[in-house]
């Protein structure tokens, strides 16, 4: 046994994965051999969700059945509906309601279903979840899923109660694709420890939202906006940004623990979003948005030189999904959203050769205390 | 980075821990500081729940405070006892029920408690969880707890809505003791990965039910009872040992995989078994068990010579958690009424000194697919 103490696991290589590759160096990622920027515009989010299960994109009649089979499991059951409304009541966060509502869903299928059942039950209810207690929350009631609509465009309607246009829906496809796998990271990691003691696929998913709630997490998209709207004219972005980084304080939206170059996610999102706002037709937000980006980028090189700092996922995440008229609350549920294809597909490959994960601890506490000393009776 | 790939993270030491110390080849297990055979049988539950958070043994005054907050938190919010109607309803596993309702928990303290309520809150309610659930999946009203009664004794009070006798509780108390922590396991494991993105204990604590429930966990102590019911006399046992060995079949509640000499949890619960069925006066199942335990450990030292094969956990569990009157189902459920306070335990210790749990990937997967060429559209 080794005594070397690895409290993060930083460095330990924990499997070998055919669904993603972060190379934080080069400023690339891999989703199912597809680069992000190949993908991510291009397919829709059904095609994501079958890439990544199966290892390559279905034929048009396996799509269509897939859609299909996507969109009739979205209803959720009502004591599901009625968990939500409990906990709308109580204000309780979006995410923890989605946690709660998770763990239910195996409630319609008692005996157990298989598990791409299991998988395709938990993929397209994400959604339905998070709508409905959104709604339920704003005192509104929620909106019927829509069989007719895709994965995506069935989102934004059952948030809305609007039909969203086209360039809405390719905005959040490609949201959902460029989230939808990312290495190992925590929630990740705990989905596939909770599988390998084969229990059921909601179990693990269960779990990896426990994990993604977390602050450490990673992945906070709300700040970086609140600076832009702060700032909310370009010609103050340079002394607000100056005075910022003289204090010391970190400019949220930029710099990521692994890529040292720029995010290829932020670039994919940045493009995703320039098209939508420019469909829109309303482009005050987004050159606002450039231009603190180009301010923030040229500052960052002047008070930390040689640090690379560039602009990372959640400055362009912010952008996009509040273009989508979400609120900054909706922002990590609909990362959940497209993270749980990417979650149930890595259990699926730690289900086609499970090792079941039991790391060591080694023992620095007390030993040989007696009952009489330091009992209490 | 390195380039072993370690899928089971066998033989990564993960963290150094005061809780609990596993010693296979010594066959010792420590609980924060005592040896379990000092602490099992003398220690009320939330004594030993006290120990595994605190490192030291309650005062009076500090034990009768925690068992009264503890007395306090036991009753659900209506929407868990809705929710566990439903499930009910569907007969779903103990298990399953248990996961769903826990991950509810947090709905009466919207605000969010801190983390010493919450983990009060949880240890308090696992039992009313299951014993709710348990009576009505059989159609049966539940119990509301007793302050009045301790967290064993109301435990088995709501199952059964009759007072347990002294031994009864100190069966209970001894068993609840023995399984309260055992190192690192894929459960407590998976409730540190959680928490340590610093998310609340219920997400951590939902992650270790849901690994829990898994098959490859470990601790079935169903089967091990199973095979002694159909030995059914003494006089039976070598016969039917001796046909299951020659057919190459495992006899169920003998070996395990760390302890090589025999299992200190086996021999606290032989004696906790002991005692309890002398004094319930029928020891017509205890015989029987020891009888056949002796002959089973003769013929696997006949069969298997060297293997050292001993009795493990699961056998005297089964044993004694059937002579309280628990149908089999409810074993797993009863184990995680202990385990949860170790659970608890390893997230305030992984919150001491937090350090992200994230391990590395490798990639082995395609690269440079074109849109073009696999595209569907």
């Amino acid at each position: 046994m080794e005594t070397t103490i690895r409290p993060g696991l930083e460095g330990v290589v924990a499997a070998s994965t055919r669904l993603s590759h972060v190379d934080g160096l080069a400023g690339e990622l891999i989703i199912a051999g597809f680069a992000l920027e190949e993908l991510a515009q291009k397919a829709s989010f059904e095609e994501t969700i079958y890439l990544l299960w199966h290892d390559r994109l279905p034929t048009l009649p396996e799509l269509e059945r897939f859609r299909q089979e996507l969109a009739l499991r979205r209803a959720l059951p009502q004591v599901t509906v009625d968990l939500l409304r409990a906990a709308a009541s109580q204000q309780i966060p979006v995410m923890d309601a989605l946690r709660m509502a998770a763990a239910t869903l195996s409630l319609d299928s008692p005996v157990g279903d298989d598990a791409q059942t299991e998988a395709k039950t938990l993929v397209a209810r994400f959604p339905t979840i998070v709508a409905a207690y959104w709604r339920l929350s704003q005192a509104l009631e929620p909106i019927q899923p829509d069989p007719a609509l895709g994965h995506a465009a069935n989102y934004l309607y059952m948030l809305t109660s609007e039909q969203p246009n086209a360039a809405q829906v390719r905005g959040l496809e490609s949201y959902l694709n460029t989230v939808s796998d990312h290495g190992f990271n925590v929630s990740t990691f705990a989905a596939r420890v909770i599988i390998s003691t084969s229990t059921d696929l909601t179990s693990a998913i269960v779990g990896a939202v426990g994990a993604l709630k977390g602050p450490l997490h990673g992945g906070a998209p709300g700040p970086a906006l609140d600076m832009v709207f702060e700032i909310g004219s370009a010609d103050r972005a340079e002394s607000y940004l100056r005075a910022k980084l003289e204090r010391g304080e970190r400019l949220m939206g930029f710099g990521h623990r692994i890529y040292k170059v720029r995010d290829p996610r932020a670039v994919v999102l940045a493009a995703a979003a320039a098209q939508m706002y420019h469909e829109s037709g309303d482009l005050a937000l987004y050159d606002l948005a450039q231009s603190v980006e180009e301010v923030a980028l040229r500052l960052l090189e002047e008070y930390k030189p040689g640090r690379k700092l560039q602009t990372n996922v959640e400055f362009y995440t912010a952008l996009l999904l509040h273009g989508l008229g979400m609120e900054t609350d909706l922002f990590t549920p609909t990362f959940a959203i497209g993270r749980v294809a990417g979650w149930i597909a890595h259990c699926f490959e730690q289900q086609e050769a499970n090792r079941i994960i039991r790391p060591q601890s080694v023992y620095h506490g007390a030993k040989g205390r007696r009952w009489e000393e330091y009992g209490s009776v």
